[in-house]
């Protein structure tokens, strides 16, 4: 019998992380897919590359796309990165962090690599509570996605696939993806979230993505061991 | 007042050229976007900036993007280009020409390029007639677009625009396209539409594509200007 396949999309970060981690737990054979787009931190790729062996994925593959002929985007051209931001911020508004059509982007990148190795899912870790400022982390748009990938394939138009698009981080709170990804054996270490890491590729601690991941550990009652002792 | 603005999905081709046409006819400000993906031909990537300076665009991008790495199309790996195949084969298999989820990642590019220029529509010339063989190229994946489309940005959610993807050849015959361009002045010796042309830039006469433009001049009692006398 063949192994059930999934897609991981895998930035390196913890929920994407935890997100491949629970596509294991199921028994998938996982073919994770990051993408360089530019970003200024290269050190998310090789953060991906280091998750994606430590928790047995078959195979991780990076795409090239370029996402700054677009500019709009502190996370692909020169805009400063917001720091030290309170919550009520994070929520209310669209951060400037946001990139255009990121996750169709990515999505549809993975549906081209489940199509080419006859996988059947596709899992994303993406997440409606902490980040509601991106409109393309909703389950309205993930189920939307998921109809489309149906109609856009030889696989799906032949009826010989239905693709799912798994999200099952998109109700978790920060807290607990960190206490799911403790019980799953993620290797924080290896895991990296900050947006504007130094040239040693230490985390700032005060962009948006520390400080959402301090406060997961801090309310999960457990230590980030990827921080400095 | 602003003028409407319009991304067009360029490829160089007779479809999208006719498409563009169209576009700028109807009064739009047009963002052209073309793709280097690793096919074959750069050729293409050169008739769609001169078809796009002839047509008056306001702008034009060329995105660079790998479909490589995910294989599986002799248009971006290296599987023979079928030749002189009858029309019956072209319309009941999906061609080996087929590029995995290539729609689906063609405008989802177009999609952030609208998100970032306050563009309202997006033109794609995708045919449901000559190239029944494509999934991406039906009504209903179009329209399954457009609601992911309107689910995904920014500005979808904030309720100021809602996109349409327009697709003005969907139902048209080859001929019908023919018509249509020399009519709005198509300057049919730019446009390039051969899958495995010579190294001087030539078309091989004999692939599907230019075998479907050759039915298509000839149906519309035309000559096409592109091919050698």
């Amino acid at each position: 019998m063949s192994s059930k396949r999934a897609i991981c999309l895998l930035s390196g970060g913890l929920d994407s992380a935890t997100c491949l981690a629970i596509a294991r737990k199921q028994g998938f054979e996982c073919y994770c897919l990051s993408f360089d787009y530019g970003q200024r931190h290269a050190i998310e790729l090789r953060a991906a590359r280091r998750v994606a062996e430590s928790l047995g994925a078959k195979e991780h593959r990076t795409a090239k796309i370029d996402l700054r002929i677009f500019g709009g985007s502190a996370l692909t051209a020169d805009i400063s990165v917001p720091k030290n931001r309170n919550a009520r911020d994070m929520e209310d508004e669209i951060p400037v962090t946001y990139v255009p059509a990121r996750n169709t982007i990515f999505l549809s990148f993975a549906l081209a690599y489940a199509e080419v190795t006859g996988a059947s899912h596709i899992f994303i870790g993406v997440n409606a509570i902490d980040y509601s400022g991106y409109p393309d982390c909703r389950p309205e748009f993930i189920r939307a996605f998921e109809t489309l990938a149906n109609l856009a394939t030889k696989a799906g138009v032949e009826g010989k696939m239905q693709l799912t698009v798994e999200t099952p981080l998109i109700a978790m709170t920060k807290a607990d993806i960190v206490r799911a990804a403790s019980g799953l054996g993620v290797d924080f270490r290896l895991t990296h979230s900050c947006y504007d890491p130094d040239k040693a590729g230490r985390a700032c601690g005060v962009c948006d993505s520390c400080l959402l991941r301090r406060k997961g550990f801090e309310e999960a009652g457990l230590r980030d061991p990827a921080l400095a002792p």
